[in-house]
């Protein structure tokens, strides 16, 4: 039976254009773009073409993308660096409560030496309030991270308007944008962020690498020291095939962007439309006008989740229950707990996750699916008898 | 003109096994090691086959390697990870003159943070006394950090001997080996270190990819946090195409290491022997019996190295006069100053890095543009005339 994969944000197949390229790079590898010779020249033009693509992507200047090796690294060097670097004005941070655990992580480990956090709570929609990030700014204040959309429900953050508090308080402001950059348009110039993290796999590039952007001027230091490569800033020789696939996925996320958004926008409004027919008592997460065209997160009630997942992965559909960088994890998501669901239901949640491949047909698929194995797990469910 | 690459410390190509390992992961792209299905579990196997064989080629346990982004990660990790979770038993690190830059500014980072460090002098040869590191290791040293074989000047270094003291002296011991894993029988029982950082491209695997080993026990933090991946000890989504071309390189490394070695002796001997009848005053860098298999360090007097590497280009010879990792820089070579030579010695060096695939024609070949071109940059040297 072939599987119908809705599960993006864990995983995206790599676009056949980007296929090539990178393959093109491993037949031909033979130039270090550090390298002053000849192949080092053509190696060093594949790297800058590729940062021009993906700084075409978020608008800026090419000299103001880092490439990494992946979100997370990029998220890491932008908190972790922008501490070490501002740490004579001071040692405060502001995040909010439904940060990736790459940014909690991080801040944890900042808090460990000496840094302070202060976490923005979130609305039932999991929006973050401009006023409230005003409010937790302080004078020792160096740092704002708030992540430009959520992974597991999606609800797109106001960063603009964020970005203008931190402007007029001289804080640096940096976004964790790894499901928006390449997903829904992304202007940092509108976005305002001084650093924004994102990565190259949520527009069908591959894993493994990524970039920050760094507004010029913006005082940071490296994680990751040694060579002189992309300009001091990240040392180490450079993942000529990933960045390569990256630029080219770049490229064609610019170049089919409204196309991509419209076609996942209409999937999205199918799901929660017919989510009535086929299912009752859930919820759907987050900020439906405001999130991201290709996540749904649904709080099935009465049922776990990860039994849902399972079996709906035997009835040919794969989505998953969380974030698949939290794996292993027995805790309830800290996301849904702070828009306010309780454990049980935070238990029994599903992310969606289209991608441009998929068909109305597909959703419908998998809705009936959905209904026939809620029915299944509710009628073994003692919870659902003596609710 | 067909180019004879004699210039692998900079750049190796990727063996064809490596080549369609890596295809055959980019085609299928479809599963995220750390999503629970069947895609994921695939994604998985394929992970823990790549550790299996990278664990296989260094002998340890697969749980004691971790997935980084290349050698220099790998090295940061190692310096600054053990710094960090060790703190409370001291802050004195180390080293040697002769490290690679991703050493030094690892540990000059920590020195700007308040870490000491002690650096110990090498002989002409290169070598590292294991006395003078007994000698430099305090009560609140932490960590001792010796490059297993240098990439300038191929020397190897008796991490065996300087095992036994530091495993005496209860200090954790880190070997840079990005030149020796791979290119050499590596054995990390009978090396001895504790944490030992390498890559993939030195033995035909992709850039991008590496692994830091950590002897089981050994205290370290992460350096990039987030999600649970590589149990917790580097987070981020993993570079899947890139992890399994080196763990298709690391077996074919292990399969082929007594040819390859012999063959690279074999050119090296070769090189070394027939140089005296085609150029005079030079030296060979390094210790000629202690050092790698497919590296030769050459300084010509009265010439300057990077004129001799762009002519030799020209005549179809890729050498390099430095690590490419320090291109840009123009300090000349502290691994060289830290062996004796003069600047201008210095700055007339060429690295030359013969593969597996070279033959003896192209040494010979080498040799001769090497002598034409010395004698054409000699006859325009005020040096040479004044000498």
């Amino acid at each position: 039976m072939s599987n119908i994969h809705l599960d993006h944000i864990s995983v995206s197949p790599l676009l056949p254009e980007v296929q090539e390229a990178m393959i093109e790079v491993i037949r031909d590898f033979k130039g270090n773009p550090s390298s002053q010779n000849v192949a080092g020249e053509l190696a060093a033009e594949k790297l800058e073409k590729a940062r021009q693509s993906v700084a075409d992507l978020i608008n800026c200047d090419p000299r103001e993308v880092v490439f990494v090796s992946g979100g997370t690294e990029s998220i890491n060097m932008a908190v972790k660096g922008v501490a070490r670097a501002n740490v004579e004005k001071g040692k405060h941070i502001v995040t909010s409560n439904i940060e990736h655990n790459a940014v909690n992580r991080s801040v944890k480990r900042l808090m460990h030496l000496g840094w302070k956090a202060t976490s923005v709570a979130v609305n039932e929609k999991g929006r973050v309030a401009p006023d409230e990030v005003a409010k937790a700014i302080r004078e020792d204040t160096i740092l704002v991270s708030i992540m430009h959309s959520n992974n597991e429900i999606g609800t797109l953050q106001p960063i603009d308007e964020i970005a203008k508090i931190t402007k007029e308080k001289k804080v640096l402001l940096h976004t964790d944008a790894v499901d928006s950059v390449g997903v829904i348009p992304f202007d940092v110039q509108q976005v305002g962020a001084d650093l924004v993290s994102f990565a190259s796999n949520p527009y069908y590039g591959p894993t493994g690498v990524g970039a920050l952007y760094i507004r010029k001027g913006s005082r940071i230091w490296p994680i990751i020291d040694g060579g002189v490569q992309e300009h001091n800033r990240r040392a180490g020789t450079e993942n000529l095939i990933g960045i390569v696939g990256m630029g080219v996925a770049a490229e064609l996320a610019k170049r089919d962007m409204d196309r991509r958004v419209a076609h996942l926008k209409k999937l999205k409004a199918l799901l929660v439309k017919e989510l009535p027919n086929y299912i009752d008592e859930y919820y759907v997460n987050g900020d439906i006008d405001t999130s991201l065209p290709n996540l749904v997160s649904v709080s099935v009630k009465y049922v776990e989740g990860e039994s849902l997942m399972l079996m709906l992965e035997d009835a040919g559909y794969t989505v998953s229950t969380r974030s698949a960088c939290a794996t292993g994890s027995l805790r309830a998501s800290h996301v849904l707990m702070s828009i306010g669901l309780d454990h049980a239901d935070a238990q029994g949640t599903l992310v969606i996750t289209p991608g441009i491949d998929n068909t109305e047909e597909d959703i419908l698929g998998f809705l009936k699916a959905l209904r026939d194995i809620t029915k299944a797990l509710r009628d073994i469910s003692p919870l659902y008898k003596n609710r």
